[in-house]
């Protein structure tokens, strides 16, 4: 068992970071929209990004230094997503990383960069340079207490929540007490174009780079992948893990119990900061929880809850707290894998609604009032093998038309 | 060149087929609940079914029945799906079509069954039964002028409107007058449970069944399997072509002129009959044409158009009224084939709003209004080959929430 202490905060919680979140223009609506972490060491980094085949500029450009550089600096900015901005939009992502590693005194390719927000404009250049400049003032002072907040509000767009979290944790080999911190924006759908989910998480220990990506692709894999608001991957998704080696003296190299304690930790972390994001979802009043277990494979499970979780109609079913399984059933049966309808459970909220081809005699007054509450689970067992996974999204309700239908470019 | 004539009606305009549609008790509201289809002839019959895996009895039944029999009649009921009714809802619709059989006095493998409506609850078989004999009342005596439309009415479920069409045309070869007519129910999200889509086309050709097979499932790929209101398929979908064989008396039996010409003929009928599904689809307030083009296959252009048809973004914005291009753009990312991203174009009503990489600058009044109107064309060149395809899909409104969300089970 692993003793993990919540900690306030989020990414400037592990030793060895600083952060800011200002205001440069790039927002109307004079929001924070640029944050910088900046990291004492040169932190092994590893990252995760959008599996959509257009992909903004600076997913393009930190993809390719993600993988043979240590990192600095990640330099983000909301409000526009430089995405569709062809050669030009290249060479203005370039530039962000050139201006944050001038100020700041980096190698330019250990500055990584992140962008979300409008799709298909060019990047107000001058409000960023003139932003970063600002941010070397910020933080060269030591008034950075509050700076964690300020760059977790600098990366939000249509959020109504800031999504921060912490731990510290002791690692049972190393007997260090050892932190991780993150911070996210959601993809709850970005005003005005789409939905962007970024990531940002901090550690303090040493870890070979090659484990740490596999730790990240592992924990991304059952939190960040794990969770739909609309079912669409945006151009610029991207999560970042950096590891800034303060707190420890001799590097994981291997994958001992330490490394072990670590991802247990890291996939905690990341399923935390992924509901954060599902909770803020637009328009979302329901938190729907899907089970799916005893599947053959974990491939199955996820292709069953991806298939529930994007149907429109189990969405507004949950809306409108309806326990109608049989579009539950339906959507398990457009799912991309092989089942047997004869072979299944659903259960809503505890109760068993459909068994092995037939419904579950449930009363009007045992369905009444199941779904009601904001926190809704749906459990299909398909009863042949033993893996189990949990998949996370929201209902479709009104508000997510209004605030999808109503912006006008 | 054929020379088409549209004719008033839907699947009595053949010779050769009679219908009739009664309110039986099914349905609550005492609307039109049953009908039936009857051929004079012994008709080659071919069928498309839903591709979900959780398939309704009357889909298991009658597609085991099309496949090597003939058709006299094909019974229908809305108002429940006869889906996830185990072992009873199996024997429930074979007694369906065992009551049909018996009072028309046909052998009961030729009678094939379709049921929509709402799922996991037993068949009324009383009032079936009920309802079969009086059809066959209604039916012994010449009052069908308006049965084709009564027939049309019986199989809605929450449509606004009947869909019908027909056409008579001319065999080139045959020189024979011949006429096709078919009546469907939309894949509107259906009162109370999901999107089911049936279709009945009858045509009093004669031709082999294997060509008719072919025949339908070509024009079914084209007109009812590139229509999307939300992207579920249900348990029940169902289409069925009955060749009546009294227009013609020699047989076509390979693809002649004549073939060709009924194949062009029953694509015309499906498309229009789609197109009707789309335009009365739940809440639907525009009606989307996607057309992909120049793409390297046709089923690269089925995948484009379907991922934007399905975007939940795409279809907010239509409703929106806003020619929001990144949202497309990003759909097409998403979708499940390789696309480049720097070599296609997209024009939203006839107006270029993105190419190879970059936003073409389109002013903002160019803009405004571009939408505004109840149709909207999206084209996507893909640039790379000469497949053209059209999709057709509609909106995402608040009234398809209302829609879908206020039913309670």
């Amino acid at each position: 068992m692993i003793l993990l202490k919540k900690v306030e905060g989020g990414i400037t919680v592990p030793d060895g970071f600083k952060s800011a979140g200002i205001a440069c223009g790039i927002k109307e609506s004079n929001n924070r929209d640029l944050a910088l972490i900046l990291s004492e060491n040169a932190a092994e980094v590893a990252a995760v990004f959008t599996g959509n085949q257009v992909k903004a500029a600076p997913v393009l450009l930190s993809q390719k230094r993600v993988k043979d550089n240590k990192c600095k600096a990640v330099i983000v900015n909301s409000g526009n997503a430089n995405a569709c901005t062809g050669e030009k939009g290249k060479i203005n992502t370039e530039k962000m990383t050139e201006a944050v590693a001038r100020k700041f005194n980096l190698p330019v390719e250990q500055v990584l960069v992140a962008s979300t927000g409008i799709i298909g404009q060019q990047l107000p250049m001058d409000k960023i340079k003139k932003g970063i400049e600002k941010l070397k003032l910020e933080f060269s002072d030591n008034r950075i207490k509050n700076s964690d907040l300020e760059a977790a509000k600098a990366i939000l767009t249509t959020d109504n929540q800031v999504k921060r979290a912490a731990y510290s944790f002791r690692l049972p080999v190393r007997k260090k007490e050892v932190k991780i911190g993150g911070m996210v924006k959601g993809s709850g759908m970005i005003h005005p174009d789409m939905a962007t989910m970024l990531g940002f998480i901090t550690t303090d220990i040493d870890i070979d780079k090659k484990l740490l990506q596999e730790a990240l692709k592992k924990a991304a894999d059952i939190s960040f992948n794990r969770i739909s608001v609309d079912g669409d991957q945006s151009t610029n998704d991207s999560v970042f893990l950096l590891a800034g080696k303060k707190a420890l003296e001799n590097k994981i190299i291997k994958k001992d119990q330490d490394y072990h304690t670590f991802l247990k930790v890291l996939k905690q972390l990341s399923q935390k900061l992924a509901q954060q994001i599902v909770k803020d979802g637009e328009g979302a009043t329901k938190f729907i929880n899907i089970h799916v277990i005893d599947a053959r494979t974990e491939s199955q499970a996820e292709k069953v809850a991806g298939a529930v979780a994007n149907s429109n109609l189990v969405k507004t079913a949950c809306f409108g707290s309806d326990p109608n399984w049989g579009r539950i059933l339906a959507a398990i049966g457009n799912s991309r894998t092989e089942i047997n309808p004869k072979q299944l459970y659903v259960k809503i909220n505890g109760k068993k609604l459909y068994e092995d081809g037939v419904a579950v005699n449930v009363s009007r007054k045992g369905l009444k009032g199941l779904m009601e509450d904001k926190n809704i689970d749906i459990e299909i067992s398909l009863k042949s093998g033993d893996n189990n996974i949990e998949f996370w999204t929201t209902d479709l309700s009104y508000d997510y038309v209004k605030i999808n239908a109503e912006y006008h470019t």
